[in-house]
């Protein structure tokens, strides 16, 4: 699935995993994705508030910190401001849309939109990219085979035909859905498009990251006002960092290639909930984490990292670390997104600012490297839950 | 609670409840509230939604009107573009911080800073009023007392007090409560500022509509896209109509005198659970109805309308008519802005959309009034609500 039209400043990297060369995206690479999709994707909007700020920048209590390797030390003093990227209203609710667009438009310039039409695309989703390939493809004039588990809620599979995609079901294994899409190829000869895992789709996914740092500078330089920190120090010309939810690693190596000639640092977040934090630990251990089975509430980061993604994020020279958070903290996260911004999201897009608002470690080293504060930016990946699901969780 | 200093151009009224003489707001006095509270309040957004145009833009199915009075009737087919002002984003995330600036910026230019400060203010509300009083007169540096029920909730109380307010508890009645804001009047001389039944209120609620009018145009003339309906259509300059929720009636109070020499119609929307549709059914007999004893969950909207505001309401010159709606509606129209439009708002806010969406009255009269459809400015009033909240309603 990588292109055979490489550009000229890609550079080809050892595959650390698979012992083979692949071909890793560049900053410019994502510069010609955003000109591509900029017509088919909503800009969303990078929102401040001053509330979520002022908690972050509050201690944590000692009591909170029992427990914890932190138990009895000085709960740490960072001085955090936010910038939240709310692709919740994205496109199909999630910045999914972005990859989806990215990777058809691409195929199209390669293959001609008579191939690409007369075969169609196919992928294997309950989630976010199922809705967001169906979106593109309708846009496009493409037909698109989703393979869905049986077991999907039915809003889902609702929502995915409600694009015009076509949903055919399978068991819930990953073997049990590969084989569907196999089937489904060779009866239609469909090209498979890959949720993550894909040159296209990370470059479509750092198009975020792409325009929280357009909005960012616009917003400081626009502004005399938002050019100073609350506590009076000037504002650098870069965000000082981003996170982001780490999932398969699309978004977060996406938003990392566009970062890596710039200033700013990229950090990952994922759940800890039965080893989810998979990226977290292969960093740790110095190997890629290749198998998660982990029902934590943010579903969208229930998968391994990819190998593409993997080859970026352990790179110690693009990015900065991965933090993880408990499910208690997820969801304290939420209610906060929620209640005090009314902004509605899903559990999987809070894990980043639950990082920054809880996780000791990531705190202190904010302390440690910027006693005057970073800006952080923070994408809040999608808002595709429901207020039944929202009604289990804090029942 | 008068002013005692009438603008010039405020015509005094017969109040048609008390047989007394009352000044009602004027469009200029509501354009005087806006520059004086401007420096205080958020500038909150008007949200267009695709996906809510469309849905109210088909007719309802034939068996959703089954049991009412157009049972077996073809549904309405209107077309409806909204405009969604959104108060849920306002300074403690309700409207009502809006007329509590205003209330206390004109007390202190007609009776003096110091004597504002001395005596300090007081109210009786457990709800948006009392959080938005508390932060006005804390931002104003006032002493505010708020009389809250024993029963309200703590997340309420802490709201309150976390602005600086002084809490005093009583019991449930309006009788308990009016008593123990006489006793701290008594102790302390606080001026009463009334939640909604008051000219200066009125006024501060009234520039929601305001906001509204002057950013349509921007959006209207700012973009030729934006000029024309999807139907290829022209707009006009002005929002056809705008629909706000009815409480006490000082949001619509307020914007109903705003639109009063323009050309946007103003309607009022209310639920009709155990009878909370006071205003519609006063306007049905032509007589206000003074006691309204509901536990609907629009719970902002439990009150009956006040004097002042029935008095602008009641007059056929102004208003274009209340219409209701059932728990189930407004259940339904809070699923679609949380899960479709991932904006957070409280049962209360969505009774305007509820109306477009579900009253086949109000659908039918768009449909004989403009077949080429009207352009809705919606005012969503809060989003102060929790996530356990949303569990009850839907878990």
């Amino acid at each position: 699935m990588y292109p055979s039209d490489f550009n000229s400043s890609n550079s080809p990297v050892p595959n650390p995993t698979a012992n083979m060369t692949v071909t890793l995206p560049t900053p410019s690479a994502i510069e010609a994705a955003h000109a591509l999709i900029k017509p088919y994707i909503h800009d969303t909007p990078l929102l401040t508030n001053r509330t979520l700020n002022k908690l972050a920048s509050t201690p944590r209590t000692p009591e909170s910190l029992k427990g914890t390797p932190y138990e009895g030390q000085t709960p740490a003093s960072p001085n955090i401001h936010f910038f939240f990227k709310c692709e919740n209203y994205q496109r199909i609710g999630a910045f999914k849309a972005r990859g989806a667009f990215h990777a058809l438009l691409r195929l199209i310039e390669r293959e001609g939109e008579d191939v690409v039409r007369k075969r169609g695309v196919v992928t294997h989703s309950s989630g976010n990219h199922a809705q967001a390939l169906a979106l593109a493809a309708s846009t496009l004039n493409i037909p698109a085979y989703i393979v869905m588990p049986q077991i999907s809620t039915p809003s889902k599979i609702a929502g995915t035909q409600s694009h015009g995609a076509e949903v055919i079901f399978s068991g819930s294994t990953s073997t049990e859905r590969e084989a569907v899409v196999a089937e489904v190829q060779a009866r239609t000869g469909a090209i498979l498009v890959p949720p993550y895992d894909d040159y296209d789709i990370i470059c479509g996914q750092g198009t975020t990251g792409l325009e929280m740092d357009e909005q960012y500078r616009e917003l400081v330089a626009g502004n005399p006002e938002s050019s100073v920190h609350s506590e009076g120090t000037q504002r650098g010309a870069y965000l000082d960092a981003v996170i982001t939810p780490v999932g398969g690693g699309g978004l977060n190596g996406g938003v990392t290639t566009f970062f890596s000639d710039k200033e700013t640092r990229v950090f990952g977040a994922e759940p800890s909930f039965e080893g989810a934090d998979d990226c977290r630990r292969g960093l740790e251990a110095g190997k890629r984490v290749e198998v998660v089975k982990s029902l934590t509430i943010a579903d969208g980061l229930r998968t391994p990292v990819g190998v593409l993604n993997w080859a970026i994020i352990s790179d110690p020279n693009k990015h900065s670390g991965v933090y993880a958070v408990t499910e208690e903290q997820i969801k304290a996260a939420m209610r906060l997104v929620l209640e005090r911004m009314k902004v509605f999201v899903e559990p999987s897009a809070v894990v980043g600012l639950a990082v920054c608002l809880y996780n000791e470690e990531f705190r202190r080293s904010v302390e440690r490297e910027a006693p005057e504060g970073w800006d952080v930016g923070v994408v809040f990946s999608g808002g595709n839950t429901t207020v039944e699901a929202i009604g289990k969780l804090f029942g």
